[in-house]
């Protein structure tokens, strides 16, 4: 298969990558690094991006961009929960709704969620909630109009264990995912037949 | 309890005076009707709103504002997408965030979500799956960073039975919610203890 991943130079897309190798041909998408460069907050930056690739059989998302702002709840303003809006939720969106005509029949889009679930909840993040929450949503209803048979998983990992020098203290008393882990779900979307689903790895 | 009803003269709104009257004080918030006019999505006119108001012990939302957008979603854009997350979700969201300091201790926000599960999937409507999922994320996260020990819940239904005749064609094979129905949730939420809670109705 010929798979793209954007994100590829992360941690979580170096896991994939590792993963994945020997049994497929990678094509790495990153901001400023990779085979080719992205920024999927941009629509001409994403289909100018496909344009140059040969036709795909999985596209997977391992970086969320800006990701969310991170702030009390009572420092919020709309416009803070529009980072995590506009990067992780509609940067990914984007790249599933202008990479259908790329993409070869039967192939998979694999996105990257977080948590979401009331069990997982830590002070601070209710944007990456909002936008995790969001993505799930998304992705059940996008598996069910793909054309082409295309399928649509998402990886929901928690805090990840590379991440845990940065993150650590907004997650005392989680047990972090480790990234190799995250990779087998990414996998278990990539390779296999299901659609519509979220991995919970929390 | 002075209770605001953002909404109040829709359907759900209806239903949730009907359930309450006589037991609370109720202020009707409504575009262009109600005791006062309010646009969620327009922040000035949200604080403008709760400006003139008392305080109060419970904000409730029973509209969506403009919803989401209705198509294919191999016709969908990500501005299309934002007409939900503008609507629906962020002006709910920025009635909460506004609200914080016009309410009681120990007051209540009860939002309006929706479907979101994936054996609620019908066609057309990913913008409002995205919407409602994102809203039951930011319910959840919310409820632990709200001050003043105010709480936050959103009622979830599916199609509803009066909306039938307008959207029965997207929902065939479901059981529709009675606007009734949905106001026993509402005075749950309200009346009760509850927080964090997504009240799924289907």
């Amino acid at each position: 298969m010929k798979v793209l991943i954007i994100g590829g130079t992360g941690t979580v897309g170096k896991a994939v990558i590792e993963e994945l190798n020997g049994r497929h041909e990678i094509i790495v998408a990153s901001r400023t690094g990779g085979d080719i460069q992205v920024d999927i907050e941009n629509e001409a930056s994403i289909v100018e991006m496909y344009k140059k690739l040969p036709k795909l059989d999985a596209v997977v998302v391992t970086t969320g961009g800006r990701g969310g702002h991170v702030a009390p709840l009572t420092e919020m303003s709309v416009e803070d929960y529009r980072v995590g809006l506009d990067s992780k939720l509609l940067g990914q969106v984007n790249v599933v709704l202008k990479g259908i005509e790329f993409m070869n029949e039967g192939g998979s889009f694999t996105l990257i969620g977080g948590a979401s679930g009331a069990q997982d909840v830590v002070p601070q993040l209710s944007n990456f909630f909002m936008v995790n929450a969001a993505l799930e949503g998304f992705v059940t209803a996008a598996a069910t109009e793909l054309p082409k048979s295309l399928r649509i998983n998402a990886v929901c990992p928690t805090v990840i264990t590379e991440s845990m020098p940065a993150f650590g203290s907004y997650f005392r008393g989680f047990s972090s995912v480790p990234s190799r882990e995250i990779a087998m779900a990414f996998s278990k979307s990539i390779e296999g037949v299901q659609t519509g689903q979220n991995y919970n790895l929390s």
